[in-house]
């Protein structure tokens, strides 16, 4: 069975959209993920204020990250988020996502996304369909 | 009071993200807002299919310009998207926003996105706070 | 394979908090489920409406039906409902739960729930996790 | 400005459902409630287990006390519930509600069932319009 970090490895290494976005993994552990970006120019909506799909992305990353760190495929199945601050270009976030409920066949992930001054800006909530496939790393 | 194409031009020119992403506007009308754009490899992830936060991403401005239509400011408080179906680059998407309830204070909007042979491949639910403030054109 | 009928009777018959809500079956069809009831007084909230919980009820009893009629046994893993009218004492209202995507896993249907004049009272969404295993009638 | 336990007194007091479940209040805070009771038979599904739709209704009024028990009427606009273990008839459980996110307008609401063995049974989310009528006590 691979460690979460060979996991992880092998899902960031092939996923152009989280390298777009600049994400870097400061946590890989089993049912855990910490990520952290910085909002660029180009992530912005037309309030001048980070996209919601930024901190969506964000927090679907570090779902995909915790769920299939067990070393098994994990698929997400609903995903519901609520922005609660406005992020400007140059803020930095973190994502924290932690395992709340985990059986053979469903797993249920909260992420909190918080600013540089410990703010939450962002909570989400993720549900994901464990498959029979296992990582191979 | 502005048309709907007024507002949502203005909020389209100035939205880095969504022109990022490509997308075109093909309706705009009060409590309505049809938007398609195509997936790009930069938009996949670590399975090769396009990252959950991309189909976010249209049905989040879907949203947003459906909701802002009737002139009045509105601001997402709760979104929940299930993905139905997976996308690969190259795949030609449409998203239409649909009002289903609609008073003083709040707004529910659904967001079905679809692929060319018209799966849906996206269920978003979106629900928004109107503020006192109106759309200046 | 037992018929939608017959898998919603044992359901039902066993249903106690059901019984108790005074739920009525207009439909029993695979993927779909038609329900009826009206509000009692001891279903009233400080507000002297009906408390969220019941159009909750009748739509996760919609949700159950639906669900399992193809003759699986299904559990609700994720539910969300938003109410967009208040209801009084003596108002009937009938639940629509429409499939709207089905795997081999996983189902998601959507519940709308109306009042007499046809007005939507509530806005239900239910993800379904389908086990192994068949009813038997 | 009346107190929390002002406020959810009078809301108790009226509420014919809360009362039927058999809800006691074990805590009145601003923006934070704890509530229990007790599995009753007639509150079972077809499958003898808790109906989704009680362990809803304990969460949902946690939800409205705390909600409103900073002295303005608040009214639920979205909810969210995945129930992560069933209950049988004689298990007492309780919920507790925690603010996330507070505005002028809108609040954000956690609420956690857990059984007397301290597993989770639910996991809850409201989000709430804040009117700008008063309580009055």
């Amino acid at each position: 069975m691979p460690t979460p970090t060979q996991v992880v490895d092998q899902m960031y290494h092939n996923d152009a959209f989280s390298q777009w976005l600049g994400i870097e993994r400061l946590v890989d552990e089993a049912g855990r993920s910490v990520l952290q970006m910085t909002i660029r120019p180009e992530m912005l909506n037309g309030f001048d204020i980070a996209h919601g799909a930024i901190t969506y992305a964000l927090a679907d990353s570090a779902l995909a990250f915790a769920a299939n760190s067990h070393g098994r495929q994990a698929v997400s199945i609903e995903t519901s988020i609520s922005h609660t601050q406005s992020l400007k270009a140059g803020e930095r976030i973190i994502a924290t996502a932690e395992e709340e409920h985990l059986t053979h066949r469903v797993g249920i992930y909260r992420v909190l996304i918080k600013n540089e001054s410990g703010a939450t800006v962002a909570i989400f909530k993720g549900t994901v369909y464990r498959t029979s496939k296992d990582w191979e790393v």
